[in-house]
C-alpha cells in the first residue's frame, strides 16, 4: 500500500484503523494456512458508510481489500495474499430488526449466528445454520456455511432472503426480498452468497427464523463399520422422519475424544439422529421407527436422550471431535475435507477413500453431516513432513476425482478460498470464463480478496 | 426473419420446423396477452444438439429466439414479441435418471412436473412444487414458479440441484452440483432460475424428489373475513406445524365455484390447512392443535379429511378457483396479481388490497398461498373496457407501491415477463444496471426472448 494510501486511510477513520502489529499478524493468517501474510492495515468498520468509504478509497488508490470477521473459514478466504486493507466487519454487529411474525431478523453483518439465536430464542425461534465455529452471519453468507442443520433446514444459502451489498463502484445495492418468494427478475442474491468477498461487501442482510420445534430427542448408536453407519443415515433419510440432524464419526474420532476427554465411548464408528415433532406421543413413534431402522443395519449400544441436559449429553463427542483430534497430535497442521456426493453415493465414496488413505499409510479420521451426502476426512501432520504432505494431497486429489465423477463436489461448505482453486477448475472448468467475466464486472480492478476462488 | 435464414433451418431442421399458420398462432399468444405475435418460424427441438444448432443458426443469423415449453406462463414470457424462431422443447421430455436412493431426477426440460410425479410415486417419492397448470420442469425453472406445496418445500428454485444450459455463444454449460449442497465457486445456477429464456436455454435439470409422507390431513375452514383467514394462516405458521399447504379463498371466488360446480359452499373466506406426519398419532395430534388455532381465530364449519378421495373432495373448490372465475364472466380478460409480502404483513396488505378495489368499485377475488405471505388478487374486465381496464392498473400500481413499501416484491411466483417490467423497474431500480450487464455478457446481441424481464 502506497503511503498517500494509508495517509488517506488515516485522515478518514483516525483510531477505527490499526496497524499495530498484533493485529495485523491476527488477520493475516487462518488455522489452515501455514504462512502468514499480514495486511498493510486493518479497519474496524462501524458501519456501512464506513464500508462505502473504505471501498471508494481502495478504488482511489488501488489497494487491495479482504472482508475479514470472525475468521473461522477453513481455505485460506481471510488471508490477504496481496496485502492491503483487511476490512473487519466484527463491530457491525447489531440486530437491526426481529421479526416474530415474519420469522425474519435483519442484521448486520457481524452478528454472530449464536448471538442470533440468543435473541431468538426468547420469540420461540431460531436460526438453524449451525457450522460450529461462532462464525458471522456475513462471513457464513459468503461462504455458504452449513454444518448439522443442513440436512433439515438447508444451507445458510437457503436461509437469506436479502442482503445490502457495498460494491466497488462505490453504490450499495439491495439483493432478494424480506417476501419468503420472489421471481422478480435475475437472482442477484445468490451471485453474492458463497463468494467469499470477491464480488462486494455484505452490509446487511434478512435471514429466515424458524419457530423451535416443539419436542425433540437424540439417538445414538454404534456400528460394525462406517459405510454401514453412512448406509443407515441413508435409509433414515428415504424413511421421510425428516432428522433435525444426522452426524457420523469414525471409530478413530470417538478414539481420539475418549482420550482428550478421558470418556470410555465405544470406540466404533457411531451415529447421531436428532428427530423433532409438534407432538410428544409423534415423536416416540419416530423414535420407534428410527431404532428399528438402526438395529436392522447392525447399529448397537442405542442410547436415546430427550430433556436438554440428556441431548447435550449425548451429543458431546461429536462437539469436540475436531479439538480433540488437535490436541491428540499437538504441532500437526490439519486439512479438512469437505467433499458432498449424492446421497446413494456416500457409503461408496466413504469406502473408497478409507482404502485410498490406507494404501498411503496416512492418518484419516472421518465425520459427518451424512444427510447431505456430505463428509470430512481430517488429515494431519508434522508442517515440514512434505513426504507426508504430497501423499495427503495425492490422496484428496483422487477423492475429488472420484466425488466428480459421481456428480458429486469438492466443496459442501467450506468453499474455496485459496487451497481449492485448482479443484474448482476441475469441477466448474466449463464456467470459469463466465465466473472471470462477473469478477470483472463487479470488480474490474481486481482489488476485492484478490487470489481467491477464481485459479 | 431474412428468408436466407429459415432456408438455414429449414436445411438443418427439415419436418422438425414448422410455419403452419395454426402452430405460429399457438406460439404467439397466451392468456395473459391481448394480441398474438406469432413467431416466423417454430422449431420442436428433440435434443440437447437441436437446441445448440438452433442458437447457433439464430446467432449467424441475427434472428430472435423465444423458448417455449408447456405456454402456461402469465406475464406473456413466451411470445415472440420480435418475431423470429420459437423453440419449443416440449418434445424433450424424457425422464433421463430416477434416483431413489439419492433423492433426485435427471429429466429433460420438457417433462412436466405432474409425469415426473407418476414416474417417482412407485418409489414412494415426489415432486412438490405444484403451480396448477401442467407446466414443465423447464418452464418452471425459468419462472421460478412455486404454488401450493412451497410453503413446506420451497420454490422450484430451492429443488433445482443442477441444470444443462446452452449458450448463444455456442457452448453448453453444467451449473450447480448433483450434491444436495455446494459452496464451490460463483453459484450461476441461481442466474438461470426465473431467467425467463432470456441468459440461456435449459436443456436438461436434475431436481430433488421428498419422501411422500406417511399420513396426511386436510382442514377446511370458514372464516367470517379475509383477514381474521389470514391472521389464522400467520399463527399456524407460528406454531411449528410446519403445513404441506396453507391455502385461502375469498367468498367470491366460493360464489364463482358454487355457481360453476352447482355447489353449495359456504360463500365465506375458506382456509385450507394440508398436515402430515411420519406418526398417525402425531398427525392426530397436529389436527387438534391446528382445529383450536382455527376456532381461536373465528373459523367455523371445520371439516377434515383422511383418506386420499376425502382429501380431494375437501380440496375440489381450490382446484377450480381459477376456471370457475373465468365461467363466470366469459368473454372477460383476466389479470392476476401475485404479490409476496413478509408474513406478518399479509393480513395488512389483503386489507389495503380489498379497500382500495372496492373505492375503485372493481370486482376483485382474492385467492392466495398464505403460508408464503403470497397472494393473487384476480380482476377481470371486458378486453375494450378501458376505463375499467385503467382502474385495474391504477390500483394494482398502489399494491405494488404498498409491497414494495413493506419489503415485498412484485412477483412472488410468475415472473416480469412482458406485463411486469416497469414494476421491475420499481423494485429493483438499483440493480438493473447489473441485469443489464449479465444479459449483455451473455446474450451480447440481445437475440434470447427480447423484451421480458428488463425495461
Ligand atoms: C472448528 C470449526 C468447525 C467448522 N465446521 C464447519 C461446518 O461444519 N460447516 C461449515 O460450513 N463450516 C464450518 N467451519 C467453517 C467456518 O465456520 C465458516 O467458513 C464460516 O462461514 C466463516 O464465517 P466467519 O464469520 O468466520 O468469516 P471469515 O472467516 O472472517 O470470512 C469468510 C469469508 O467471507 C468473507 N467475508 C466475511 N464477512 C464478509 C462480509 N460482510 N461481506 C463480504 N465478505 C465477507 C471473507 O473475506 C472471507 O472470504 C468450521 C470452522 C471451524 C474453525
Ligand atoms: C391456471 C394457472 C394457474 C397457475 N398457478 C400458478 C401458481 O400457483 N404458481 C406459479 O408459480 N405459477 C402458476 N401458474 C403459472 C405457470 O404454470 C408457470 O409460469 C410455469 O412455470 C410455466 O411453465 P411452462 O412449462 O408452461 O413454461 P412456458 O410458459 O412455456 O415458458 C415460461 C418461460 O420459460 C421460458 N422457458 C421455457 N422452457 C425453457 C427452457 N427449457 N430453457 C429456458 N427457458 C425456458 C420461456 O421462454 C418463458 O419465458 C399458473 C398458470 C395457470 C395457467
Amino acid at each position: 500500500m502506497k503511503p498517500e494510501a494509508l495517509a488517506a486511510l488515516q485522515a478518514r477513520f483516525a483510531e477505527q484503523l490499526s496497524t499495530a502489529p498484533a493485529i495485523l499478524q491476527a488477520h493475516g493468517r487462518d488455522e489452515s494456512h501455514p504462512t502468514v501474510h499480514p495486511p498493510h492495515a486493518v479497519l474496524f468498520a462501524r458501519s456501512e458508510t464506513d464500508v462505502v468509504d473504505a471501498l471508494g478509497l481502495a478504488s482511489a488508490h488501488g489497494f487491495p481489500v479482504t472482508p475479514f470477521a470472525v475468521g473461522s473459514s477453513l481455505e485460506g478466504q481471510v488471508i490477504p495474499v496481496q496485502g492491503g486493507l483487511s476490512l473487519d466487519v466484527s463491530s457491525m454487529n447489531a440486530v437491526l430488526a426481529l421479526e416474530p411474525g415474519g420469522f425474519q431478523a435483519t442484521v448486520q453483518p457481524g452478528v454472530t449466528y449464536p448471538e442470533l439465536n440468543r435473541r431468538s430464542r426468547p420469540h420461540g425461534l431460531f436460526f438453524p445454520v449451525d457450522p460450529g465455529a461462532e462464525a458471522s452471519l456475513g462471513g457464513m453468507a459468503s461462504t455458504n456455511a452449513s454444518g448439522t442443520g443442513a440436512v433439515r433446514y438447508g444451507t445458510t444459502r437457503d436461509n437469506v432472503l436479502e442482503l445490502r451489498v457495498a460494491l466497488m463502484d462505490g453504490s450499495v445495492i439491495r439483493v432478494g426480498s424480506k417476501a419468503r418468494k420472489t421471481s422478480a427478475g435475475y437472482d442477484l442474491k445468490h451471485l453474492f452468497i458463497g463468494a467469499e468477498g470477491t464480488l462486494g461487501v455484505i452490509t446487511e442482510l434478512t435471514v429466515k427464523l424458524w419457530p423451535l420445534p416443539g419436542h425433540v430427542a437424540v439417538l445414538r448408536g454404534h456400528f460394525p463399520g462406517v459405510e454401514a453407519a453412512a448406509t443407515c443415515a441413508v435409509q433414515v433419510m428415504g424413511a421421510a422422519l425428516s432428522p433435525e440432524r444426522l452426524e457420523l464419526m469414525d471409530a478413530e474420532l470417538m478414539r481420539a475424544v475418549n482420550r482428550h476427554e478421558g470418556a470410555a465411548y465405544p470406540e466404533a464408528p457411531t451415529l447421531w439422529i436428532e428427530l423433532a415433532s409438534s407432538s410428544a406421543v409423534g415423536l416416540g413413534e419416530a423414535l420407534g421407527l428410527c431404532s428399528e431402522i438402526m438395529a436392522d443395519s447392525g447399529g448397537g449400544g442405542l442410547e436415546v436422550a430427550r430433556s436438554a441436559a440428556d441431548r447435550a449429553a449425548l451429543w458431546e463427542a461429536r462437539h469436540h471431535a475436531y479439538y480433540a483430534l488437535g490436541a491428540l497430535y499437538p504441532g500437526h497442521d490439519r486439512l479438512s475435507t469437505d467433499i458432498c456426493v449424492p446421497l446413494q453415493h456416500l457409503p461408496g465414496i466413504i469406502g473408497f477413500s478409507r482404502a485410498l488413505a490406507g494404501q498411503e499409510g496416512l492418518h484419516a479420521s472421518f465425520v459427518g453431516h451424512v444427510g447431505d451426502g456430505n463428509f470430512h476426512v481430517l488429515f494431519h501432520a508434522p508442517p515440514d513432513d512434505g513426504a507426508t504432505w504430497a501423499r495427503i494431497h495425492g490422496v484428496y486429489d483422487r477423492m475429488i476425482g472420484e466425488a466428480l465423477a459421481l456428480g458429486g463436489t469438492c466443496s459442501g461448505e467450506h468453499g474455496i478460498g485459496l487451497h481449492k482453486r485448482a479443484h474448482l477448475a476441475r469441477e466448474h472448468g466449463d464456467t470459469l470464463a463466465l465466473m472471470r467475466a462477473i469478477k470483472a464486472l463487479l470488480d474490474p480492478s481486481g482489488l476485492l480478496n484478490p487470489g481467491k476462488i477464481l485459479p
